[in-house]
């Protein structure tokens, strides 16, 4: 029989889901964690091709992420965005000198032909990181949000506008025309477990749920899927998750989560401030374990993946 | 009878031509000085459009330029271009983070149809420089080496190679069917008085020479054109002049700066060591004043500035 540990795929976003992934790689070996990132946030941005995702994760599990905002590398400094200021040009999206070094470099390098999936395993071995991290795709999918304000692109919505126009619909524009790469559909494939981190589920990781295949890979897959509730307490950690969940009418808790995932998930890791939650959940037939969740600490993030790992194995094995 | 300086037009390359124009851009009022700069240096590096001279003219004219080096932004940091190296992406080119964000705008400017002349007018403006910089051209002109270690695109030959390798012959890779600007070609139309900038001849004032019809537009211009001589001593103040000009077999001298620039000439501006040589330079027909010509201080580009404006009104008007 399989081991759950042998091989655990980590669904995330950004800052939150980066987290998990760092408490995963220190816990798990070279070759049982594989990550897959959403791309639907990337974006073209004075004439650079941005992963802010892939590149919080990069960054988090190379240990240079910036412990204040969770992205962008710690210390790094603006001089480059403020000659652009002063030119009268886009200053709304902040990327940090160092940050420009990794985004110039990935967008000369797509612009030679080489794959999202190969560019960030070539920048990921450069940093030395031990897991592999893969973008969701090496097609290009796009989260447009309807508003009040209209229909903004993702970073429109989440960066310039602060995430404040109310969303009536969510899209992910290209989602089915592009396809998982080749190495999400193996990790997949190969999966001992499957986590969602907790990142936003309508933001993060329902678009790598919209690639084709996906979705009724991870339902038809053996190993067993969990989910770390975004939502505490009725609110989100970090980001838009409450407001928007409420927005769409969704319940802002760990049962809306649930729900929304629908059949995907044999389990999920709530908040213990959310543990009355547990029977309700239960009783739509998905295990919930009550945790501290929140990760400040290198050691709060160790905690947990190794708090989920010994749940999943003894609800699941 | 037209002023002699109604409107000079100083034709330059980069660091050296740069301190002559910030001491003609503080003698002259506005409207009075164009400033017409060789873009043959230009060249794409990690996906951007890259000017030198342009922005070596841009940044001293503003007050912006690494006084240590010449070019550059003063007080600039490196992080973007040390991120590139720590993938192991190129860093042979050492552009500085407020410097690439000048260069992330003109290639997004670029890319969206504005020529480059437009692009280096609007950023100009935003820096509040009072007199227009004008690139050569909005064609693409490039400056290729045939040395002793086989054909050599300039930047290679200049900042990787260190300029060591042993030139035979320099080419102008698509000059012939490059046309100057209009507003270069206005501007030498107009011209007052025409001034070689103490650049590189054969780097920096032949391919705006090479241009179609401006060598001729100067030859017939009823404005006198001099040139302040790069060589003093028989060495070059920065650069490769003097090496070039021994490897091509010229005179390494004022005398040499003449020849090279044959018919063209109506008088040298050469340094007080060089004093010497006036005589045999005004046997060329060609007007010299001995001067010292060294600019180190603000103060010694405004003054030899107006000793050049004084010394042509004395002789040519």
């Amino acid at each position: 029989m399989s081991d759950l540990r042998d091989h655990v795929v980590l669904l995330v976003g950004g800052v939150g889901g980066a987290k998990l992934a760092l408490g995963l790689a220190e816990v798990l070996p070279t070759g049982s964690l594989t990550i897959i990132v959403n791309t639907a946030d990337d974006f073209e941005h004075l004439g650079l091709h941005v992963s802010p995702d892939l590149d919080t994760v990069m960054y988090t599990l190379a240990g240079l992420a910036n412990p204040l905002t969770g992205w962008g590398v710690e210390g790094d400094t603006f001089r480059a965005i403020e000659m652009v200021g002063r030119y009268g040009g886009p200053t709304w999206f902040r990327l940090g000198d160092s940050d420009l070094g990794t985004n110039l470099l990935r967008t000369v390098m797509l612009r030679e032909g080489h794959t999202l999936t190969e560019i960030t395993r070539q920048l990921c071995g450069a940093l030395g990181i031990q897991h592999p991290i893969l973008p969701m795709t090496d097609h290009t999918v796009q989260t447009w949000l309807d508003t009040d304000q209209g229909p903004l692109a993702f970073q429109e919505y989440f960066v310039r506008e602060r995430w404040q126009p109310v969303v009536h619909r969510i899209r992910f524009v290209g989602a089915e025309e592009a396809r998982p790469s080749e190495a999400v559909h193996e990790a997949l494939e190969a999966a001992s477990l499957i986590v969602f981190g907790p990142s936003n589920p309508f933001l993060s990781i329902d678009p790598i749920l919209a690639l084709p295949g996906v979705r009724e890979q991870i339902a038809a897959s053996d190993a067993p899927c969990v989910a770390l509730s975004p939502i505490i307490g009725g609110e989100a950690v970090k980001g838009p998750a409450a407001k928007l969940m409420a927005e769409l009418g969704v319940d802002v808790s760990p049962v809306g989560i649930v729900t929304h995932y629908r059949d995907l998930l044999d389990g999920i890791i709530l908040d213990r401030v959310d543990s009355e939650l547990r029977q309700p959940i239960e009783a739509l037939n998905v295990r919930a374990m009550a945790e501290q969740t929140l990760m400040e600490t290198r050691e709060d993030k160790i905690r947990l993946a190794e708090k989920i790992l010994n749940w999943a194995e003894e609800n699941f094995e």
